[in-house]
């Protein structure tokens, strides 16, 4: 009987052109794409397990997902070969035979997403597929009094999309950051999961934050209040990646 | 009589998909469609002055071109018509009223360029349109070795494209450096000027150098040589930058 591996895929993708990491019914999707390829090279069907979904739009340094197969393989064949098979936004970085246990949902420990804002009073023709722009210059001081008020333990139903799935609303956030890079605005933020448009909806109320429409202490008010209606508007995915999956 | 102003433009372009700066028979350029939306503005026909042509899939973070108009015009009001009418990958960054004896190319002390190599096994995802993938790791000790013989005024013949018409093939390098940010290597290169394909050339050789196919020393005698059959191939437009105009 041949030997099972089960493979751990890191994975990058320009989201602009695809409906998300998840197969769905209509629109290509990432799952969908690198499931065919590694199916034709392996001559079985493939499922692959993520980390977690993409959003439509969002984009990856570092996704995660894993499946198994016995079918015999050399792994650098297999990135090479997947990678020659699948479009130019969508890179196997890495491919890694792990235990047979490894779940690439369940044992991730956390999720780092990163979400860039051009913060100039013109567009950017250089970063416009991988950032939102704001023309109104932020006031950091205010954002970063704000996020502040998110590192710990918290119910983030005030920042979770209508159609999200998630069994309960507590996440809990390791660290998250703000920072001017150049002409970027630059929020990070890490925690073990992530709740549906979590992280847009943050960014969506902390630009409000930014531009003098909310206090840092209304921020903090609208975190304990658990509703969804009182939250700002869902940044667009442009500007979002999954940047790293701890395990 | 109306008063007449001389306007210089700072631009930013994706160069994907152009055939460069400059207006031909046949393609999209990006003077082209800056010099329509102007007029449009305007309503009289632009004529632009660039600093200097990039070629088919070059970009840029600082091209510099002026013009002089006799319409009056409010300069932000031009600025947001023009990126209004634009495609997203071209953006104005910057419009300013310059002296009457202002000229984009002729006035311009020195241009910088930058040239990104991927150097990484696996392709990116995400850099694919700004960076020129090498695979093979790089000896980046040899070729800093190399790019100091550039320095100083050169006859950089070696490194010139067969329809150059420049008058004369001698230029001089302020500084060039070379440098790994993350899984990029960024060649910087300041000149007074450049003949055509010449950074392209210039890294394509340094190329050769970083994989062990030419010595520095060979790099050096290849500058003297003034023999544009003994150079490395060009490397591709997809990883230059024109990143300023210095006056």
């Amino acid at each position: 009987m041949p030997v099972s591996m089960n493979l751990k895929l890191t994975i990058e993708y320009d989201g602009t052109d695809y409906h998300g990491w998840q197969v769905q019914p209509h629109g290509r999707t990432i799952q969908e794409i690198l499931e065919l390829a590694l199916g034709e090279i392996l001559r079985e069907r493939v499922r692959l397990r993520a980390s977690g979904r993409t959003d439509a739009g969002v984009h990856a340094a570092g996704q995660v997902a894993n499946f198994t197969t016995s079918r015999p393989v050399e792994l650098w064949r297999l990135q090479r070969g997947v990678n020659a098979l699948t479009p130019p936004d969508i890179v196997v970085r890495e491919v890694e035979q792990v235990p047979e246990s490894f779940d690439a949902r369940r044992n991730a420990r956390s999720r780092l997403y990163e979400y860039r804002i051009w913060n100039q009073p013109w567009p950017s023709a250089l970063q416009r597929r991988f950032s939102f722009h704001v023309h109104a210059p932020l006031e950091l001081a205010a954002m970063k009094e704000a996020i502040a008020f998110l590192e710990g333990e918290h119910d983030f139903s005030s920042f979770r999309a209508a159609g999200c799935d998630a069994a309960h609303p507590v996440r809990k956030i390791y660290n998250n950051t703000l920072l001017r890079e150049g002409d970027l605005v630059v929020y990070r933020i890490e925690a073990n999961a992530f709740l549906r448009h979590m992280v847009r909806n943050l960014v969506g109320t902390l630009l409000e934050v930014g531009c003098g429409e909310r206090t840092p202490a209304r921020f903090s008010d609208l975190l304990k209040a658990r509703d969804r209606t009182l939250a700002g508007p869902t940044a667009p995915p442009r500007g979002l990646f999954l940047k790293e999956v701890k395990y």
